[in-house]
C-alpha cells in the first residue's frame, strides 16, 4: 500500500538527517541559542532579502499558531479567518484555549478576500463584540489553493490600511512558492509575521517563524519558554533549517511535491474526474464514485474527505518530498484501469 | 573548553540516532499513533511492570509539566511545589500562564516533606484562596538531591489520604533511579503521574508522560493537541525511546552520568571544597573562592549559580550520557593544581 | 420618546428596592454568607421543590455564563450553541476568554434540537477537535422563541444520555415561564445547571445559579471569587431575591411583561404587519418598511435589529416589568395611524 | 454584638441610596452608557483636576483589579506586589487565573519600596522568566499602613524610568486620603492606573477605574464586557459615585472611619497594648493576651489574624463610615475594664 494521505509520513530529507548525525557531539548552547540556529537564521534573511527580521524555530505549526497569534493579541483581541482554516478546524481547539475568539468567513476555495476582512470587521463593531484585529490566512491554503502576488499585496494593503495584523500560515509555503510567483522575499514586505513550514518540506520536525513588525517582536523567546516550545535541544531545529537554506534544497524539495502530483492531478483530470476546487499546489481533493474509491483503496492510501451529494466521495490526495514519482504514474495507470 | 554546564549540550546517544536513521523513509501514520510509539509506550509498561497506564511521548519538560498540571487541574485548584522547584522558577510563569497558581514552600534542598504539604493546605482552607490540590516534586531535584523510597511512600500516602494528586517530574529521573533504591516499577504505584526524562538521558528531545491515575487519563490527546504538543511525525519520539527502553540503555547511560559525577564530587570534596546541599545524583553545587574559579573557567564551563556570604561562588556542575570520564579526571587533576 | 429597547432600561421593581432600604444598616456577613441570600436561597428551593440544588447569586448574565462554563468544563471541551446564543455573539468572546470553544448551530428561531446537537458531535469526533460536552440554550431564546416542557425533556433525555452537561441560560426565564407549560420545578429535574434571570425582572442586579448536577458543585464559591464575582456586600442580591421569591412577584412581573408584550404583538400583526419569527414572550421582531419605522422613530424608541431583502427593517421590541401599558396601547394606536 | 470586623458590614451611605430611589423609573441606557455615570466621572476628573483620563465603574475591587492587570499586560509579564498584597493571599488565584505570575516580595509592613521592585526585576532578568512588568501597591495598605506622597514619589520616579506600570488598589483609598497628604489629584500624576473604592466608603458596590496612560486606555470597555463586569443597569454604579462626588462626601466618610479608629487605636495604646503595625488609617491590628480576648469577643466581633510567639492573638480591627463612635468609646472603656 503507498501512501498518498499527507505529507508527513516519513521522517526528513537524507541531507537533513545527515546534519544531525554530523553535528551529534558538539557541545552546542541550549535553548536555540546556539550557532546553527544563528547560521539557519542568517541563511532564511539571505533568502527573503531582509535583516531586520526576528526568527524563531518551533516544533510544529499548530504550536506556531497558537504562540504568534497569542503573543501578538490583547485579550479582547480576534482572529479572522476562513472557516477552512486550519486554526478553527484542525487545531483542537488551541487559539480559544489561549483566550481568543475565532471569527470565521465561509469562502469556497479556503481563500479570504478583502471582502471577507471587511464583513467580519462589520460584524464586531459593537463593544459588545471582540475587536477583530489579526488576519491569518495559509498559503498554500488547506484546500492546496494558493494565494498569488497581486492576492497578497491586497490583502496587505487592506491589513494596513486598517491597521490589523497579517500571519501567514506557511506550513505548506514551499509547495506555494513553487507554483505562484511569490518568492521568499515577497513575505516580510506583505504580512507582519509568518512562518516557513519545514515539517511538511524535508524535515523531521520544525517551522521557522519569521516576525516582521517591529512592535510584534518583544519577548518572543519568553513566549516560547512560557508555552513549553523553548527546546532544551534547540539547535536540532537549527541544524535543519542549515541544511535546507544553506544552499536551494527547500525549494528543490517542494518543487519535486508539486511536480509529482502534476502527474497525479493531470491523469486524473484526463480520465474525467472532477475536483472539488483547483489546487496547482501539493494537495488535490479529486471525486471518485464509490465503485472506484474502492478499487483505489485496495492499492494506495487516500483520505476520505467528505461525502459529495451523488453519493460519491471526495478524496484528499497529497505528494510531498519524499514521494516516489513511479508511484504517481503507477497510480495514474491504474486509476485507467479501474475506470473502464 | 570543556563544558560541565548542563546534561543537554551534546544531541543524542548513538544509538538513539541510529534507530532515527534505520526508520526515516517508513510511511509512519501521524500524530504519535505510530507502531513506535506504540511500541516504546509497551517497553516502558513492562519495565515499570504496569499494564494500566497512558504513556504520552512529549518534546520536553516545561511542555510536560503545562500540559499535565493544565490537564490535571480544575481552574480554581493550585499547585504545592518546592520553591526551588523547576515549574516556579524556571518555566517562565508556564503554569500561570495556564490560569493556576503556584503555592511554593521554602525547603533548604529542594525536597518537600509532608509537613510542608500540610502548611500549604492550611494556608490556603479559605474560600479567598485557591485549592491546594496537586504536590509537584522532581526527583532527582532541581537541587541534585533524591527522594528514596521510604520519602516517596510517605509523600504518596499523606496525598492519597488528603485526595491530593502526586505528580513527579521526571526530567533527570534517571539518574535519581541509578543512586537510590527506587525502581522505575515503584513509580506508578506511588504517584498519579510522572514523566521519563529522555532529553538529559540520550535523547534529542523526548520525555514519556505516564498517566496512572484512571480518572485524569479522559482526552489528553485532545490537550495534546490543543497546546501544540502533537508532533505531525510523533514518531521521531518513538523511535527514541525504543532504542532507550527495548534494552537497558536508559539505565545504562544514567549510571555513566553518575559515574562521571562521582569522579568529580569525590575528587571536589577529598580537596576540602563545600557544597550547598549534599547531592548524590548527577548534579552538584561545589563551593568555590573566587581566584579558584577564575581558573577552572579558563578551562572548563560550569554554571555560576549564586554568590555566598562568604564572597565565594557556588556553581552548578552537570555530567550526562555524553560526559567523558577522562575529562572528569581531568578536571580533578586541575583543580588540585589549582589549589595548591 | 417611550423606549421598547430593552428590558434593563429601569432600576428596580419598588418592593425590592424598598428592602434594599429597610436593610440597609444591617451588620451582614460579607461575600454572600448572610442570612438574605441564605433566605433567598429556601425561597427559591421551595419554588423548585427541590432541596439538593446549589444557589449563587452573581451580579449579571455574561458573568454567570463564564463562570458557570469555566468551572463546569475542562480545556478540551466545547460548548453548543445555537448561532443566535447570546455566549456567541453578545458577550464579547468571553467563552473563548475563559479557553473554551463554541461550537455553533445555524437555526432559524434561536431554537436548538437532538438534531442540532448529534451534528456538532458528529463535528467533532477526532482528536484533533475539541470535546463537544456542554449544550447551552437559552430560555426564552435570544429571539423571544421559547422550548416549551415537551421540548426541553427530548434535549435532556439526549444529553443524559450522551454524558452532555445541560445548562439554561436563564436571563428572560420569567417570561418563559409565564408563556409556557413549564415550571420553575422542571428545571432542576431537565438540566444539570441552569440560572434564574433577576436583572431583566425586577431586579437591579442579580442572576440566581441553580447547580444540579452534584459533580458539578465543589469549589463553586472559590470559582466566584477567582472571577472577581464574589460581592463583598453579596447581601444586595440576596435581598433582592428574597424580594422577588418570598411570594409570587418574581412570576407576577414576567406576566405583566407578557401581557404587555400580547397588547404589542397583537396590534402590529393586526394592521397586517409580518415578524421575523414567530415569539411568544416579552421579545418580538416585527417588519416594518422604512417610511413606517421612521413615523415609529419620532415617538418611540426600538431597536434596529437588521434588514430584510426587499429594504424594509426588522426591529426588536421588549417589554418588562416597569413597562406602561398605556404606552403599548399608544404604540398600536399610533401604528394605526401611521400606517393609513 | 457590635462587629469591628470589616468596612463592608452595612449597606450605603443614606445619601447614597436616596440617589438610588429617586432614579428608579427613569429609562437609562444600559451598560454604563448612561448620564449618570458620565456625571459621575465628570465629577471625579474634577476632582482630581485632570481631564485626560478613562474612568470605568466596577463592582468589586478583586473584579477591578484582574481586569487591569489583565489588559494591562502581555502573556509573558508578570505582577510586582508585596506578599501580603490584597491580589497574592485574598484574590483565590484571580491573577493566575488571567495568567499572569505575581512576584512577591517579603516586607514587614506591606509596603513596596523601590529597592523590593528593583529585587524583582534583578531575579527575573533570564528568558526563563517572565518579565516583571507592573507594580502592585494598595494604598491604604492591606496592613492598614500608608504611603505619603514622597513614598509614592520615589515609586512613581523608579517606574518611569524603569518602563514599569505602577497600579494602584484603592480599595481604601479613602481612608488614605484622609491621614496623609496625598490628595486625589496627586494619583494621576503619580501611577498610570489607579482605583478609587467606593465598597468600602459609602456605597453599597462600586470601584471607579481611573486609566491614565493612554496606551492603556484602548477597548477597556469590551474588556469589562468579556469579563463579565459590564453590568446591564451600570446606572446603579454612576449614580452611587454622583452622591460620593458631586459635594464632598466621599472625603467625609473617611474622614469618619479614620476618627472612629483613632479613639479605638489611642485607647487601646494607652492601656498598654502593642500594634502588629503602627496603621494610620482605618484598619489596626493590635495584639492581646487571649484572655483579654476571650472578653471582647464577648460583646464585640472582631478578625482573629494571626498568633504570636508569645501565645497571644493578634487581631484586625477596621472602622468605616457606618461605624458608631458611640461603640468604639465603649470598646475602650469594656477594654479598660477587662485590663485590670
Amino acid at each position: 500500500m503507498y501512501s498518498f494521505v499527507n505529507d508527513y509520513s516519513e521522517t526528513a530529507h537524507p541531507a537533513v538527517l545527515k546534519a544531525l548525525v554530523d553535528t551529534n557531539m558538539e557541545q552546542c548552547a541550549g535553548y536555540g541559542a546556539d550557532e546553527h540556529c544563528m547560521n539557519a537564521a542568517k541563511y532564511l534573511k539571505e533568502k527573503m532579502n531582509c535583516e531586520n527580521v526576528d526568527i524563531h524555530f518551533i516544533s510544529g505549526g499548530t504550536q506556531t499558531n497558537l504562540l504568534a497569534i497569542a503573543a501578538f493579541l490583547r485579550p479582547v483581541e480576534a482572529v479572522i479567518s476562513a472557516v477552512t482554516g486550519h486554526i478553527e478546524g484542525h487545531e483542537g481547539g488551541a487559539i480559544e484555549a489561549t483566550g481568543h475568539k475565532i471569527l470565521t468567513e465561509d469562502t469556497p476555495d479556503g481563500k479570504l478576500t478583502v471582502a471577507h476582512i471587511q464583513h467580519a470587521m462589520d460584524m464586531n463593531k459593537e463593544e459588545y463584540c471582540p475587536d477583530a484585529k489579526l488576519v491569518y490566512i495559509s498559503n498554500s491554503t488547506e484546500l492546496g489553493t494558493v494565494y498569488n502576488k497581486a492576492e497578497l499585496e491586497e490583502i496587505s494593503a487592506f491589513c494596513k490600511a486598517n491597521d490589523l495584523i497579517l500571519f501567514i500560515d506557511g506550513a505548506r509555503m514551499g509547495s506555494a512558492l513553487a507554483c505562484t510567483d511569490l518568492t521568499l522575499a515577497d513575505y516580510p514586505r506583505l504580512c507582519d509575521a509568518f512562518y516557513v513550514g519545514g515539517t511538511k518540506n524535508g524535515a523531521f520536525l520544525g517551522e521557522a517563524l519569521v516576525i516582521v513588525n517591529d512592535s510584534l517582536k518583544k519577548n518572543f523567546r519568553r513566549h516560547l519558554k512560557q508555552r513549553g516550545a523553548m527546546l532544551a535541544k534547540g539547535k536540532v531545529l537549527g541544524v535543519q533549517f542549515e541544511a535546507l537554506f544553506e544552499g536551494n534544497l527547500f525549494m528543490e524539495l517542494a518543487q519535486h511535491a508539486n511536480s509529482c502530483m502534476d502527474i497525479l492531478r493531470d491523469g486524473i483530470a484526463k480520465l474525467g474526474y472532477k475536483f472539488l476546487v483547483d489546487s496547482p499546489s501539493n494537495q488535490i481533493f479529486p471525486i471518485f464514485p464509490q465503485n472506484i474509491l474502492d478499487k483505489i483503496n485496495e492499492k494506495y492510501m487516500v483520505l476520505d474527505y467528505m461525502p459529495m451529494d451523488d453519493g460519491s466521495r471526495c478524496v484528499r490526495m497529497v505528494t510531498s518530498w519524499a514521494t516516489d514519482k513511479e508511484q504517481c504514474h503507477n497510480f495514474v495507470k491504474d486509476l485507467e484501469a479501474f475506470s473502464k
